[in-house]
């Protein structure tokens, strides 16, 4: 209850610090009887790795993940499943300058007031690298609801500070290092100038990042407060500097009328999906549809006014090894957050309504 | 856990249908003696309830609320607060053409494929009627909230449709029908015909509500999964309707740079609020600024497509009373959610770290 | 969390005090589809109700149970079920002279040192009236379980006071005002004198009570925490006045040889249930069956040394209507959280591992 | 909600396998400030571990417990500690011969209906091994309790079989293999030859044990559901092989006056504890007193009938390494458990009720 797990039926606790001997996750509530190994989690943890490109943080992690438990001779046993992964590239001393002060945008400040004690290495457990044992937890969770339902999941970059990037197909994100769903090599190419220029300049900026989920059974969600898009909102906005979340239409919503909003149905399915695959907190059967806003780094090199812990003024520069684009790597991250609000869901709604007999209707899924 | 209780240590768990005989909620948590009579919780309901202007729900509900339990001689006990609220004016015969067919963009859709089974009078439990009593149990978390560390909330309208509602006082709220929190009466006027254009086209429309909180005790919020924004995310995405959230500089923050979004800080206090009152997943003390997306009423007179239980095609025309703008009334809504949350974290930040002390510092608060 | 909230997912709230206006819950995750009304719940409201012999409480209450909410053309939607039971006959003149002392072996005193505030008006909220709502509410779980698994509930009074009761069979239950699985009717005239020596002397009696399931499934439980026996042992641990649980051999496993105690098994089934139809935390498929200590009344007319809330000396005789046994009514009670229990545990048990497809395997049950 | 979580606000969730490569645990919500290392945890451990006298399992486990996070510079974050226990001396094929039958008494039967599958080697997750994770926790629950308001926990055994053990001081417990607290060393020699008779038999036996925590809070625990005494004996039976669970004056109530039961206050405080320590689920500052039962262990050498997966009539003789009384280790486990429910329940009240003042009210403690 102290905000470390996710989720009430598939729950995943996480624990680690930035510069701890180890960082990973308890899964509590996996379903008996998956097939399940390190080789199918990794992946996952690949792709979100740092050190795969010059525009992320150059810290070398293999992020090799570890089952400690949960697993027998190849099948889940319904036990907790624990993740662990050793941290193997730390170097306490890059954060030596910060441990006296704050840095502007970041969690020193308020972790500072609120406990009184903070482990500054890396951020400590503020750091985005605790979001690796959830993406080795989600893999899981992926792996499930895609035998159980044929669920898929896909994301991608949609804008990289002003440089908007139209979506294509999913099939090009893993072509370029920026998980850009489109094979334009001259906005890659732009993307990559762009990039180089801000870490030049000791700068960073914001991203936004789309993600899908297909192949959702209709019917997930609790109607009032642990609605699918409410756990949805709260899962990504939880993701490390995510600043604004919307489904479907989103705040384009604002301006539409009734008329153009609602999402007529026909015999062949739904006409149109503003409503981002969820109506009354609870799924249609069509995509699931999120997208959200990333800040901008806050550990830069640029120097800015703050204060120290007596709250005198200080300047703060801030080396050491920073994603100078956050949302670049945020991609595998959010599909993990949604993979795991599907997971629990799932079970949830397996408890107070039986097993799901149909995982799409027939006039769902078609727009 | 079936997704109708809001709150983990203030837990505020609802019932009730729109046309059933009451609605109300149990609120389990609040400490001991607080002051409190139904006179410190309906005249928030007020500001919610409908039939208050020609541009909302006609219905005519006083929604007079009852404490029913946990308070002895006008001081809370520590035991649960039980609230109800009578349904005065159903009129379920409004929704006959709708029990065999689904409305477009309403919940009629899920409900049925979740349930196999619906209250389809007057949207049952998908109706915005349901968000009563979690107003009467926020007003509980206001009153506590504002004795204990002087927060204080307050929200507005900030555009409807097409319009664009400038920010000029809080104090204006309260004196249209709108919560527009400006003085322009010509603003008002335009709003008015606005409104009056689609009632008449038996259309409906979106809005934009921007909420605050304001002397925030800094160190409130958990860091992994609780942050304070992913729940106050939760929460808002919760409410009927509502498709995006923003916290502090929200999807502005993809098109910043660290240098201009991270805000500095100086022995004076934070230079600008793009955190929006939020560092980490932990409050600043710093107002806590949250905007939300809302959109059009799915129940409209204008014939749309659609199709019955048995997938045949129909045409439905939702008639009855229906607010042509959910919006309107999201103000109080949205203040409530946040009251909310702010409320549950401060006990649950009260388990962990002892009773706050001072609610903000002084480099705080001051931007 | 605060502690009025029973299950975690058949999730029982309840709310009220003895002599406020009403009592009541609110049930949330109730599969949806059961066929229900108050006619299902009120005979088990009945059984629990006061004022049914000379032996109990005279305190006249109808118990009658109205749904507010959740029950859509006579099933339920799988939405809040909300019971409501008003409070006829508060007399709270009876109380007058301990609203300053504290009772001896009572809550009045934990409760003023807890919140500093109490409703003394017959006990407030620490009174046996409020097992009425969970009675009520596990009318539902009983309805449910019976028609999912055939799964029944019965129990009865072993002891009362000195007196031993031997079980002969549950049909006599309802036969006499001791819920005493006997139709010895020398022993029931033997009880009903020395309940009435009891009360001339103003003075009361503990009292045993066991309680069985039968027709339970195998597999309900979780392994570790919330085993099964676990949380039997804390619901009726929560039952007012009760100082001791047993499961199967409970005390009696304590001078017993693994070779006695652990229930061999053959083809035709266990032989014997020394483990009370759960191991591992896991019931096996064979009754389980609960054994519960009832201390003696403690609002007793017999004048005891107490304190007031000063700190002073003083001598308290407590008037009013009091059961001399509590554990006369104790047995629908405890039936009924046991079948909370079982029907948490079969919810949860779809979720992680699907629908129960055999309630009882061949070789379960038979013992 | 898998059931691997014990706690609400100092949660520990628990991983592992008997025969797995390590078992472990995080603790989610212990207080930030804590002095903490390795060395206050590991002396808990070592009361509990295996191997330390011939009268419980030979198996060698050092159990060396390393602390992986939420510690730093010695000092506790605020942030999930986790736990890593890794075992040494696993003999897998000492169960080969029990993977296709149940043996009687044994989870070995429930765990395959449930799941469908089970970790054979060493009972797997149901094996008592898992105990030690929780062990470590409550040593740091123990520590911060001890911290706050001197909080002390203490327990003994009182029965072994059919020989009862008197208690005179906590002072000998650790001068015997048999946590007796006595120095009665003819009485110690009769356990030791009654326990070599046992082991020579190829049998087990059953326990008793009793625990107390001295110098507890006033006003800990929830009244209607977590009652501190429900929580306790949930906690309690949750215990590997416990049947039964006392608090206070336990089944010997049954036979009470209320007269003579209810223990009466004078200035100097409470005359007697026949509560417990508990009244109306909340703490009274006296001394909490618990027993519990312990059946004997199921895995003996006694050739016994059980059926196999298939159902078949087969013979099953346990070999390995087992506690012949698992009741003798099982001392510092309840004693953990204890201290993890006040650990839990001192957060609790302090979210509700803010920080406590005064630990014990004057007129508390004496008895």
């Amino acid at each position: 209850m102290s905000g470390n797990s996710f989720g009430k039926l598939f729950t995943v606790t996480t624990f680690g610090e930035s510069h701890g001997p180890a960082i990973g996750c308890v899964i509590d509530g996996c379903p008996p009887g998956l097939a399940l190994t390190e080789a199918d989690i990794q992946p996952e943890l690949d792709r979100r790795k740092p050190g795969t490109s010059r525009h992320v943080t150059q810290r070398q992690e293999p992020d090799a993940v570890q089952i400690l438990s949960g697993v027998y001779e190849g099948f889940t046993t319904g036990t907790p499943i624990a993740l662990l992964i050793r941290n193997e590239d730390q170097r306490s001393k890059d954060y030596g300058n910060i441990v006296e002060s704050f840095r502007p945008g970041h969690a020193d400040y308020t972790y500072w007031h609120k406990y009184g004690v903070r482990d500054p290495r890396g951020g400590g457990r503020s750091s985005a690298r605790l979001t690796a044992p959830v993406v080795g937890a989600a893999a899981i969770a992926k792996k499930w609801l895609k035998e159980q339902y044929g669920t898929e999941f896909a994301g991608c970059m949609r804008q990289l500070g002003d440089i908007a990037v139209p979506f294509q197909d999913f099939a090009h994100v893993s072509a370029n290092p920026f998980f850009a769903a489109t094979a334009d090599a001259a906005l890659i190419a732009q993307m990559e100038t762009y990039m180089d220029e801000l870490r030049k300049a000791g700068d960073s900026i914001g991203a936004r990042i789309d993600v899908v989920a297909r192949n959702v059974p209709v019917g997930l969600g609790q109607p009032i407060y642990d609605k699918l898009d409410a756990d949805i909102a709260y899962a990504m906005m939880g993701i490390n500097a995510v600043k604004g979340v919307e489904i479907g239409a989103g705040f384009a919503s604002v301006a539409q009328r009734g008329s153009e909003h609602g999402d007529e149905l026909t015999p062949q399915g739904f006409v149109g999906n503003h409503a981002g695959g969820v109506l009354g907190g609870i799924s249609t059967g069509q995509d699931i549809t999120v997208s959200i806003a990333i800040k901008p780094t806050s550990s830069i090199r640029t120097p800015r006014r703050s204060i120290d812990k007596a709250g005198n003024p200080v300047t703060v520069e801030t080396f050491g090894r920073h994603d100078p684009c956050v949302g670049i790597r945020a991609t595998p991250i959010a599909e993990a957050m949604l993979a795991l609000v599907l997971m629990d869901h799932a079970l949830m709604h397996r408890a107070q309504c039986g097993d799901v007999r149909v995982a799409t209707p027939d006039i769902a899924g078609k727009h």
